[in-house]
């Protein structure tokens, strides 16, 4: 039995975790990658420096406060949560853990362009965040595949530096927004709509050119980066049956990081507030974990968890 | 002309300079105390290792960040925030800097209690912030001056592990609530209505009693560390009378940082979603540097700011 199980190795999840044992919780910390998905970098060719990440500097400090207590970080993966009466079951693959609270923090997945080769050329000049890596684009010619909110918001950020940016939309998605139209209007923005990518050509670790399609039109277009934003997958699967989620899966918090189930609170890139900069993710892991700790002091003077706050 | 100009030199100013900078855009940070008072340490007679606050070890990380950019980071004290046309003006003691979009991350101060030799007292077993340093009440009896939602969120707090809290209330204040009454009952709290306290006793820099008046009553209270909470004061003087504040006089925000004024953003302690611990003041000045610089990327397109988001 513990005080708070933590899910999820992330900046949310470390942040969460690093509250927690500020507090002198009984914290535990599950993830199967001490870390998440923050450390993933984008290096072009002619790149020599090193790439700096928004706000790793910050999450690597607290990642290695945490890491100073390894006994409450558990190398395991979760298979499901359950909750029984007021307490949480946390099944893993090779343990069940109990405690009154727990934080989703498992981030979200991209989804894939499904080419040959798309593992290798990531983060050689093919990536999925436009947030985290723009300013790479400065002086060059990009693309961008998909169509989201999110996509179009990257090509409105790329077009400040980039001298030109390829829109490939296999769907319309947002492109009707007021966003859509307007780099529908933008000489900068060559757009092309229902189009396929077919393949990405590199050498060197080095993108130069991508071959998109749409029947049987062919097109190769000369780009020396490619950002792919077709949505992205929350990492769910272990409270899926449990909690709410909304229509795209990612969990549904209320304003204190708090999920539909009394106790389970949630943070990151896996619910519905997205946080992509590793900063924000930080900042509400620190939320979720602050909310949790009121919770747990709520039920321990038999009280309503609102009953508890800053005002 | 400058891209952003953010005021306050806190987690929240220093994490929204990082992002700015991460942006490459030309961000001027304004602050009269490079590091805010997140440096606020407690520091009870009988211990000998340093406190570490929680977050403090990525505050610190960022601050380096900022502080390799010496020539965006200016030393002075701002005096007024106006608006004309679609430009900010930023008027300082010494010079005004211009820029489309503002983000004020002044924080707040704590009302101070007004006994002689407070401010010696502070970090010696005396202080204002219970949610940053109750972890050092454990095992003692502590005092607590106050009856906000907040001072009572921290008696909850404190007994958890101190084993007895005076609780001083000049006012009722917020002790009609929930949580207020379950503190009038609990056996663990003494509870002094309408008193005021007249002097803490201390020696060496050690807490030992504090001393407190109704009318003609007097009692002395043997306690080993005193916690003030009357409330917080937002240091706001520099836009008051531009922006739209709550009834305690902090900056009203929405959920994207932005003010009532459109380019004017706030994050921390001085907006109306207080956040006290040091992670959650990072996420909120990353999240208002990101809506700033959402902001500038949709005046460049010739669009409303709400035209470009995440979702």
């Amino acid at each position: 039995m513990h005080d708070l199980l933590i899910i999820g190795g992330g900046p949310a999840g470390i942040a969460a975790a690093a509250y927690g044992l500020g507090k002198q919780l009984d914290v535990v910390l599950l993830c199967a990658d001490f870390g998440g998905k923050a450390g993933a970098r984008q290096q072009l060719a002619d790149q020599l420096e090193r790439e700096h990440l928004v706000g790793e500097e910050a999450f690597h400090a607290l990642r290695q406060t945490v890491a100073e207590h390894p006994q409450q970080i558990v190398d395991d993966y979760v298979i499901g949560v359950f909750k029984r009466e007021q307490l949480f079951h946390v099944l893993t693959e090779r343990t069940t853990l109990h405690a009154p609270a727990v934080i989703v923090a498992t981030g979200a997945r991209p989804t894939q362009l499904g080419i040959a080769q798309e593992h290798e050329l990531t983060g050689h000049g093919f990536g999925y965040s436009i947030a985290s890596h723009a300013h790479l684009a400065a002086g060059r010619e990009v693309a961008v595949v998909g169509s989201t909110a999110r996509a179009l918001r990257g090509v409105a950020e790329l077009l400040h530096s980039a001298t030109r940016v390829v829109l490939i939309a296999p769907f319309p998605g947002a492109l009707n927004s007021a966003l859509g139209q307007r780099l529908r209007a933008d000489r900068r923005v060559d757009l092309l709509e229902g189009y396929r990518v077919t393949e990405v050509e590199s050498s060197a670790g080095a993108v130069h050119a991508i071959l998109v399609a749409r029947g049987s039109q062919v097109q190769r277009l000369p780009v020396q980066a490619v950002f792919v934003d077709l949505g992205l997958v929350p990492n769910t699967q272990m409270v899926r049956q449990l909690v709410q989620l909304d229509e795209h899966g990612f969990i549904v918090i209320d304003d204190q990081q708090q999920s539909s189930v009394p106790g389970l609170f949630a943070a990151g890139d896996v619910t519905s507030v997205i946080c992509e900069q590793i900063m924000i993710a930080i900042g509400a892991g620190a939320a979720a974990a602050q909310s949790a700790y009121e919770y747990i002091l709520a039920q321990h003077l038999g009280l309503e968890r609102t009953s508890i706050g800053m005002r």
